[in-house]
């Protein structure tokens, strides 16, 4: 697809500084985009570009960069936020693959009951139970499977072997990956002396518009209450969430995060890689809590929390260089004991 | 579904105290309970609810329950154990819905030589391999796959986009949650100086009666012996059972839990969320894990264990708090070095 | 499957010291081989095994092997490489069982642009999407899905329930178990006031020849570049790879082992169970992680790691085995500053 650096910056809100006529087909990384291409400076490799070497066509840029290694040849697309405009000029650019099928197929499996909005898109081997709502524009893939009375929102996206199970909630303009399983049963047991017997979970699974959840995350329903994901929240890959968590808004999950049973994580909460958080826990407002970390009490709002048990991340930072120093600790310990005793064997 | 008090109480084992012929619909959360509906009071949320606010028609009591703070509106249900009765209660109440399909779907792919119980309840898109032996009562929900030799037993429940392997034996009265795989290949390798040459795994996944397995585990076969599930245990999602490892009966593992090869976990044993166990480790029965820990010995029966590398809880528990203070720990011991060099230049 | 020790030993490059026309079927623990079996001696189970009860045919052994207390009705099998040999005696007397299918399904969906060699194998609810490449000997289980532009290589053999976006390339000779979901969209989003702006993802996710992926593993595709599991590399169950991670060739990573993006990890790298590696980190080539260890430094080639964060396994156990002593250590650092006090009171 090619375009003018213009039309680029209206798609992305830039301003052009050098050739708006200039043509350009792709956004490519820094390192390697050529004189077709566009690319941006990530704030997230851990070594600065060097900026001579650079063939783009053009740069997407903060309105105060000024670097003068970048070549002349180099034309700039300034805006305020820059990562921001780079995805805007992805989409631009690379605009979304349609499926593989189209329509309804005559290889899924509707219920009668269920309406389906006559835009909706269901690929072969899909199922939709009794009474479930479809609305516009929705995506199901194949092997997909919705269960009876599940509703889901416009524009949303479903992609292969995705279990929906009965009474789910997906808001509008969610994209749903591969092999997740939302509203499957809570880990609820009455454990007695002839073993555990199962609570029956009747509360729903409800994820609410503009939320992603990658592949193979498991959201379980809630036993009588709901489980809710709020608007605009995003998961990672085989992220697990327990029964009745309320999460969100726009809270970002890493990979293989796990939530035990009514744990409530605020707005903006950002939960790095495999990160635990304890069961009837409440993680205020924008905090964040570093990969691996275990939480396992309330945190205050805007909180930094690092470790197993989680602490302050510039506390923990401090402790676990000292950890690694135990060794010498206690060597020092010991020698300071020693010192100590013929000091008071010499005093008698 | 409305009943009357004596009709729950009869179902769930209640002695009534109030109005037998009292009409209920529904078990709701004690907060949010009305005039026909049933609640209990969980042990598990951390603040004690206001009983003088509450507004059911009846509450699951135990036999010795007595205060004053709940209304003379509130009929009660007394029972030896609460939380089962309210399991109970739920299920007489809420019966589980019945699944959207019904018979045996003739958009499943069923081998010749697969035995099929008549009353089995077999979705679209199933697919039953060879020699398969299904029994009464099975329900196999859209997108199972189930491999050859593969033996479900009765009244099990097996939801959908789950895959089975070859040979995987399933006992009576399970409930296989939405994308479990089990019979998988265990992660064996003769690893030498041309990379990894795969182990052949020739072994079973055993799953006994009555087991419960979440959203997405993943259970292993054995390398040339079973991996076994013993009777009543249960899983939560995204659980990882490498192969050969021996658990239960009625062990209860909790989100995210991982066992290397061979591990034995006995009767009983709790698992918190993200605990991992070592390989060829065995756990006693009894024996409970607190949250993110790593087992990497063996543990007596009835142990206590938390922490990376586990140890007793109590001694995690002091331990974990004298880590956050480690650099005032270390600035002590710096001071009192100065001290005694003080002193001991003092002596010359 | 009956053969002659001479047979299995032309199969798996063996010397036999015993009877060469000795007619062996199976392949069983060394503990339950009987007059019919080949056993071998594991290194990895914990307890010497008592020799002079073995009942096997024959022994697969070392070269340098003898034991006076095996009976000598055991033969021997001498190798160079025991476990090697074992696998190859696993393939040689049980092979692999064909898939329950055969052919190409009717009940396939395979899109008119899809390239698929006459002798692969799909099974019924396949779907097989526009321009994908599926090379010879390929088997798809049923209710895989292949995107678009997919390619697959020679004999990759893809088990049930498996998604593969769009542009995913797997090479030859690959193993893909049930439930995996290779290039779905990593989690790159630009976080701004108004919440998170999905960050489009047109990067590849690439498995290089001779892989094997356990089950319910997610592979994230890259953003701009691609996402590279090079050759020969092994992952256990449940599995998280992030965008743009290259990792291989040869490594081998346990289960729920997570990778945050752009992670780079080595030749022949060996993670144990539960690993956590962060984001734009270099791990050398050899280097070595213990399980539930957590990565967030470069790691030099050949490394030992253990702990989180990970440092050098040696100084982790010993800073391990003190942690659990923290509480006596703070008790003997408060005693000696009370005998420092009462020998600076004893100078004045």
């Amino acid at each position: 697809m090619t375009k003018t650096l213009e039309q680029v910056a209206a798609a992305i809100g830039a301003e052009v500084v050098g050739d708006p006529q200039r043509l350009v087909e792709a956004v490519r990384p820094l390192e390697s985009a050529g004189a077709r291409d566009i690319a941006f400076i990530s704030e997230e490799s851990r070594k600065a570009p060097d900026l001579s070497k650079v063939e783009a066509a053009a740069l997407i840029v903060g309105r105060k960069f000024d670097d003068p290694a970048l070549p002349d040849s180099v034309d700039l697309l300034r805006v305020d936020a820059p990562k921001l405009a780079w995805a805007l000029a992805l989409e631009f650019l690379h605009p979304d693959p349609a499926p593989p099928f189209s329509g309804q197929s005559d290889a899924a499996f509707i219920c009668d009951s269920a309406e389906v909005a006559d835009d909706a898109i269901i690929g072969p081997g899909v199922f939709v139970g009794e009474r479930a709502m479809i609305e516009a524009g929705v995506v199901l893939y194949p092997g997909t499977y919705v269960g009876s009375d599940v509703r889901i929102g416009q524009h949303t996206d479903i992609r292969a072997n995705v279990t929906l199970y009965d009474h789910t909630v997906i808001g509008a303009h969610c994209l749903i990956h591969a092999g997740c399983v939302l509203g499957s049963d809570g880990f609820g047991f009455a454990v007695g002396p002839r073993g555990a017997h199962k609570v029956p979970h009747r509360g729903r699974c409800i994820i609410e518009d503009h939320c992603e959840l990658g592949a193979n995350c498991a959201i379980d329903r809630g036993a009588l209450d709901d489980t809710i994901i709020k608007t605009g929240t995003k998961f990672d890959n085989l992220v697990h969430v327990a029964h009745n968590c309320h999460i969100g808004p726009h809270a970002l999950f890493a990979g293989q995060v796990g939530l035990a049973g009514s744990a409530t994580v605020g707005m903006g909460v950002q939960l790095g890689g495999q990160v635990g958080i304890g069961g009837h826990i409440t993680v205020g407002d924008g905090t964040r809590v570093g990969g691996k970390s275990g939480v396992p009490r309330d945190a205050a709002p805007g909180s930094r929390l690092l470790g197993m048990p989680a602490m302050d991340q510039r506390v923990a930072a401090r402790a676990f260089a000292i950890v690694a120093k135990l060794p010498e600790l206690r060597a020092q310990l010991v020698a300071m004991e020693e010192r100590l005793a013929r000091l008071e064997g010499g005093q008698e």
